[in-house]
């Protein structure tokens, strides 16, 4: 009953059969290899469209890389003030952009709130070289509450962003999720709907360790692959990373993992629903944030359930908000005994 | 016949196992699991000395990693002009410290010259506002050229930069090969010799991809936990480079592994003496630097044979040196093949 | 009728004559003067303790170097969402620190809230590895809108700062205002109550360029003379800056500058609200903050008035706060001609 | 007798009075002012093209954000060993640029080596990710030896330069010395020859604090102005930076100033030879590089005579080479008496 985090869990078998294929013979490495040259394409098909993909360990890279190739060091970037990027990186977007400033917005839900990014953007006007200049909007699919904007929602953001020059970058670290959520395709979901850069996670869905820089407009990020090897990303063994991404778009794998993900919590968020449990957001994605009773959380602490406290407003000394997150590594075992502990 | 670098080998079948190990069930996220908990105790037996370990994905991670815990941006790192962190890692210690700069020294055999040293040490007064202040020294275990330190050869670089303040840096991306041709312990390798951090390597001899940062001054990188995080390098699923690390150290695997490697070199250049073929330097690890004619580069390829030039002083439009570099997959049959191509 | 700034009046004639002084005869260069040899001296005296002072040419260089110096760039500093360093440096903090956040807070009257800065400080709990760490509380005296922190206000943030081990740096580009208004020394109003760096502001106050940061605790920021120098901001002829801030510190210069400014400001204030204004700040330094009906604005301005629009809370369409600051140059009959207009 | 450095010298009387002058009446800030705004048309008429200038405060200053803005961080500069850029500016231009790397080269007279700057260009090959990517090539004008490269260097080393896509930077510290020598217009002197961004020096040659970057195509550093105001360069009182441009610019005092200094090093090295003495350089500018024999630098410094040592290779213990600079301050008797001295 380990619902700390999607990363708790190791990597899916189709990854790892991938692994033990790739290490067959040698191979060119930093990338010149096969499986990673055939990445272009698969990606490219994926998202119906040309796009330049840059292999990554970590999300924070994959961010902090995308961010660096959109916004100059005078830049600033504006994201949600729960976003990754804002509270998590231990500044990571600061130092690959040399400095670019994050302007961190707030909104319901983890979603940035249209009309604080137009008041951000009054604030800074173009050109007054006392401010730093916005260059980029970032957004987080699913976000960081579990939620998920709709296409019409990252539209809006969309054309507020576009009206003044930004760039738009998405931090896809949970994209599987918010793809399933949204039953939409890969581009309309992305791209069609304004994107112009994105961290597609692959780790926190079945990898070992393998996100993806992807580059819907190959013109905005030329210098990627310089700014990659710079920071250390890119792996000599690169053959690695890119037979994890290979093996997470073949025949849908990506998707069979985030569907059952995805599933899990919401059976648990029926579940905690039927126990007559508030949940501090809707959940739609891998997340779900049951505002629970001391006496509860002591409960399922002690039955081996292990999560972790997310203080949210309307909290009290005796009823406070958890995080629950499911993987594709949940079972529906892990959920009914949860679930039991709480008298469901 | 594919010489071209040790790291278009794929992984051990130890690395691979532990791997596999590794994914058994779930584990707390960011290392703070079981596997990375216990490899500060193994590399500190390892190095019989209390050390702190940082475990990445890259040797350039963890050169500039390193560098930047040691040498402040306004400060000076003094290196081989053929070093790894001046020449091929496109900027990554500059980036990582926010711009100490590199001061690149000649010397014999990509070893550091102690009196160009001083020389630097002396055109870099302390204290004087205008120059960069030296601040550490780097040194390559074995080295860019195949060549191995002795440990009065460090002794010697250890004694110059300590009277002036100066940590010590070792780039011991192939570490294993010196030591194995050394044959002396870890610790009289390293910090018994004035090491005082180091980049210790596996990838390169039969890891995917796992690389340590170690320290042995604790108290001279405290804050290596923030710098990994803040470049991307704090794997969420650490543990699958933990156990690379863990699998390499144990019974001993990295010296197996670096055994056969320098003993093939050892081979290939036994076979290039005997048909006549002038050595460029002198190996000691698990490369070798031949001056071969230009027919024979041709005929090499032709059978298949992969391998870079590397232009050397001494090189004509006749006869060009080129790297030959083995690894622990390296086979005696393609040494064979290749020495038989010669008319060995 | 110049109220836009006090950045607008030149220099005082004192200040001018200093210049010509300094002028005579050669003087070794880059602070290796006589002038600039005596400032320790000068400034320790002022201070009533032994402090080290670095010269520059700006504000936005005196926070810069001065933040850079006491956080590290996988730090934080705390300070207010309308504090200069964060609005209107264009991320000068950012560059010179290589990337440390600044971490903006509300507070009334543009001061730090305690309660906000507390919040923070719970929020990034020392030693989490995803979070940047909290270094340094940066305050404003006085503050963007005019308004002087107590002795006590001081006291209260720095006990929070200092029981997790924050500096503290006070943004003085108004320093001597503060002082005039507060009435204490300058010892009082800085390291007696807990400042451990400050930027010390003389150019808006009759200067033409020169500001210094001064370091109470000379341990903290040994390095500040490689930073200052790789900054551009070591002028080989320092002798007409150090010659700038002498004769500001000289007969107490600054005192009779800021008494004139504070007094100016209070006059304007009080005429304002004999003619009915609303102050949306109360006035303790050099600025007043009136919200004016729109239909008077365009009055001031036909009248030849020059002001900045402050859009504040409150404002509608038909009354908006203005910003008016005044300085050692504004005249009374500025003063009386301006609220003539008013109909005072 | 001070022949340490053209910036021991203070400030030209016509300089100083422009100065008083700027200090008449209220300017808008910040480089909003007047005088700021025909700095434009001024350079752009000495310069015969449409420019755009940046003045700032000290040269280092003027190099490192002309430098930020043609190179990225990934990027290289390629400049002489003995450039300031590289040996004198703390790193000044890697701060600047986020890490950009500075290779040095050799080359006679302190000029860069046309063959020197091919090997670089091809050991650094275009797109090759391991390798920093040559960006910009930066020459000194007049040197730091003193010598003045000719307009057939400067546009041989453009032509190399363009070849392979780099920007020309001249670091003008010392441009109206190189300017008087070569007799040439100062549009010849620079974008006729090639030079796409220089730093145009005034302090060495009778401002207080005054240089300034000037683009010859705008197109590439549109940047500037952003980071100018990060790097703390934009004065508030930007009007007493300009109006000392303007003044300088004016009636050529420039040029009445660098023909002096030139005539006083001619003077003094006419004098050197006469008494046998061996210059070690050939002065083309305003500094002698003559090698004294210890007891004479001993007499010398006696009398009064105050010079840096300036080891160059043929130096030994009985004759070592000394840096001899002049500035538009030195007299003829100061010449006289140190001939005089020598026994001339």
């Amino acid at each position: 009953m380990n619902f700390a985090s999607d990363n708790i869990a190791g990597a899916a078998p189709e990854i790892m059969a991938a692994l033990l294929r790739a290490n067959e013979g040698s191979a060119v490495s930093y990338g010149g290899d096969e499986i990673t040259a055939r990445l272009k394409t698969r990606f490219s098909t994926f998202f119906e469209r040309d796009v330049d993909v840059y292999p990554v360990v970590t999300g924070t890279a994959a961010n902090a890389l995308a961010l660096a190739a959109i916004a100059p060091p005078y830049g600033a970037v504006l994201c949600h003030e729960l976003s990754h990027i804002h509270l998590d990186e231990c500044g990571a977007p600061e130092m690959f952009s040399g400095g670019t400033k994050l302007l961190a917005l707030g909104g319901a839900d983890a979603k940035l709130d249209p009309a604080a990014v137009q008041a951000v953007l009054d604030a800074y006007p173009a050109g007054v070289v006392h401010h730093v200049q916005p260059a980029a909007l970032s957004l987080t699919q699913s976000t960081e509450l579990g939620t998920v904007y709709s296409l019409a929602e990252i539209g809006r953001l969309s054309e507020l962003a576009r009206a003044r020059g930004l760039k738009l970058h998405m931090d896809g670290a949970r994209f599987a999720n918010a793809l399933v959520h949204l039953g939409v395709t890969p581009a309309e979901a992305t791209w069609k709907a304004g994107i112009d850069i994105m961290s597609f996670g692959a780790t926190k869905n079945g990898a070992l360790a393998a996100e993806a820089v992807v580059v819907f407009d190959p013109e905005i990020a030329r210098d990627l692959s310089f700014r990659r090897k710079r920071a250390g990303h890119l792996l000599s063994k690169m053959r690695f990373v890119s037979a994890q991404l290979e093996a997470y778009l073949d025949e849908g794998l990506w998707r069979r993992l985030a569907t059952h993900a995805n599933a899990m919590t919401a059976r648990l968020a029926e579940g905690l629903a039927a126990a007559g449990i508030v949940l501090s957001v809707h959940p739609q994605a891998n997340e779900v944030f049951p505002r629970l009773p001391a006496a509860t959380i002591a409960r399922l602490r002690e039955a081996g359930a292990i999560f972790h406290p997310w203080p949210m407003a309307g909290d009290s000394k005796d009823a406070r908000t958890v995080r629950l997150v499911t993987s594709f590594q949940t079972t529906e075992e892990e959920i009914s005994r949860f679930l039991a502990v709480l008298g469901c």
